[in-house]
């Protein structure tokens, strides 16, 4: 049964722990789970929980309702006019983006209904994807005025530049089909088997051995932004590290013996 | 009406702007508009008095003829032998496409017919593109001898690195459809409808606001070279200034009370 | 008729010279070409070798039997049990995947079977790859424990970010026609038809000037990881370099008179 992180205020972001898969899910559907002052102090919250808890194998970001995320609350925003307040929470939803990529454990999007501007965005900043047929996602800011340059560091390194750019300055939305052959999606499900196709990957990366996800996880968005020569140096220390851990012995063992491995940490 | 940037020289490079639509139309067919000497100093002047003004909203870069562009002019290029000259002409060539990308606005090619080396390097250069389902694409250089080395920068910065290297090192053609699938350009048109097709993107980004759109293309192509957090950090600021037009503004009111935006400038 | 590099040990690797076309073959079927200590060592030897033999115009990396290479040799890794053996290891593989990415001509990957793990990296490192229909590609690392780092490093550099993760984090295959949509290799083939597809493009780029093809080889990896404007200001002059060579004078000179080129190393 979800409880919520923050129950003193409100159920906004509830977060549930199921045998290493801790789900958060936005709950403000009336709102389209806008990414408000609170909402970005609830996630940043549970990231920086998450990222402290041994436990928790992989995340899984859901929402409840019509909408994934909407992103920003525009009437909150309105309503504080000063400059200072707008660096203030542009800063605070990038450092939840950034967590988000700098998270211990893999993240998985599990989007339906509408991803729109910080919405899309958070969706680009996971490290996988899965959509129901019907989602779609767009960096709709332009159509209020406001370009989506935010969302568009994430767009932009996860689609080729000229897609991200029509995204962008046309704000249409795209599908989950589109969305998944431009890369900014994994795969597509069924509507009614979105739950099956998050859960397809959650196991399959909790069979796998805990300390070899981290280690990837940790090492991957770091040697992308080197050098090739640094990255390969950086990589390889890191594979020489895992390879010292028991998991990778005993993974090892039982691949040479044909059985399936016993990891340490289950 | 068309009329000339350079009429005391030629018409090679005609200007029209209509409703904040600036075309540039290469316009010396019977050469497939090879960017000579001429029509690189043609280009450069047009994206520079572009760049200083502020009617305009967009530019389509077009060509007239059976060629989009055929690269640069080999018969110049061998009229002239020494290698300051090329220097020289690289230089040039590489500072307009660069003016391309630092353009205050959206710049989209139209591409009809074949788009070759440097022609295809302009393609790549644009924000955005769309072509006729019979235009071709190649960069060709290496069929006389001659790597594309500086389409490669612009062509590599739009494909996956193994697409680049294949239409590099085999000079061979790809179709528009090939094009859009690699993210060489967004769509593709029936031929006869290119010019509805350019004419939808256009009338788009004509409905935004100026000053998101302004501040969207000068933002774009600074934070993808930056590290992450660079990256977030500008961007952050750009959309809280971003956020103090009057055009922001107004058009989150707009949203708030389900109305049409009315931007400042139109 | 194939000689191996290193036939006082073993024919562990095979170097086939056929006129121009230097192809390397794995030849440990029964190992799937694990790429053991000692056929990294070959690997390297046999492309320090081509690093100076003008006569070749392009590389083919192939393998012999149902894998086209399975990655690291896992029993040698735990025979090996110390830390600096396996720095060493992986530092030795990424000096190799480095000498493919720095070889002065072409190298095309000739995909039979599976690739796995640092078999997908080197499939990932070349230039060009081919791959037949029944051929499929995996980072299976993390199913024993040892998350694919070093072959990240290639992976990432080849396709979208979340394709990346998704094939580390399940270790699950993808099939040649996945890969080839997701920029990993360039063509798929028949199974049949596999040589005939490599050698059109052996073909293609021996028909080419071979001082410009070297040079676009040279050039393509270093300008790629700079900035805009280095990469343009690098690629101007090697291209103006490139125009004071015999090939480009012939290639255009040919052009231009409407007949082939003769270059002048064949």
């Amino acid at each position: 049964m979800p409880v919520s992180c923050d129950t003193s205020v409100t159920e906004r972001l509830l977060r549930d722990d199921q045998q290493g898969v801790t789900t958060l899910t936005l709950n403000t559907p009336k709102r389209f789970n806008a990414l408000s002052e609170q909402m970005l102090e609830a996630l940043e919250a549970a990231l920086a929980d998450i990222a402290h808890d041994e436990q928790v194998r992989c995340v899984v970001l859901a929402a409840n309702g019509k909408a994934f995320c909407a992103g920003h609350d525009l009437k909150q925003m309105r309503t504080n006019p000063d400059k200072a307040y707008h660096q203030a929470l542009f800063a605070r939803c990038s450092q939840v983006m950034q967590a988000i990529v700098h998270c211990p454990v893999p993240v998985i999007a599990k989007v339906q209904g509408v991803a729109t501007a910080a919405g899309c965005q958070l969706v680009a900043s996971c490290d996988l994807a899965v959509a129901a047929q019907s989602a779609r996602f767009a960096v709709s800011g332009i159509n209020v005025g406001l370009f989506c340059s935010t969302p568009a560091v994430a767009l932009s390194r996860n689609v080729p530049r000229k897609r991200a750019m029509e995204m962008l300055l046309t704000g249409e939305f795209i599908s989950a089909t589109q969305a998944a052959e431009w890369g900014l999606i994994n795969r597509v499900a069924e509507d009614a088997a979105l739950d099956d196709a998050v859960q397809a990957l959650t196991e399959s990366i909790c069979a796998k051995s805990a300390v070899a996800v981290r280690t990837g996880k940790a090492m991957f968005a770091r040697q992308l932004a080197m050098p090739l020569d640094e990255a390969y140096a950086f990589a390889g220390e890191t594979m020489a590290c895992n390879m010292q851990t028991l998991d990778a012995i005993e993974g090892i063992d039982a691949f040479i013996d044909k059985r399936p491995p016993r990891w340490q940490h289950r």
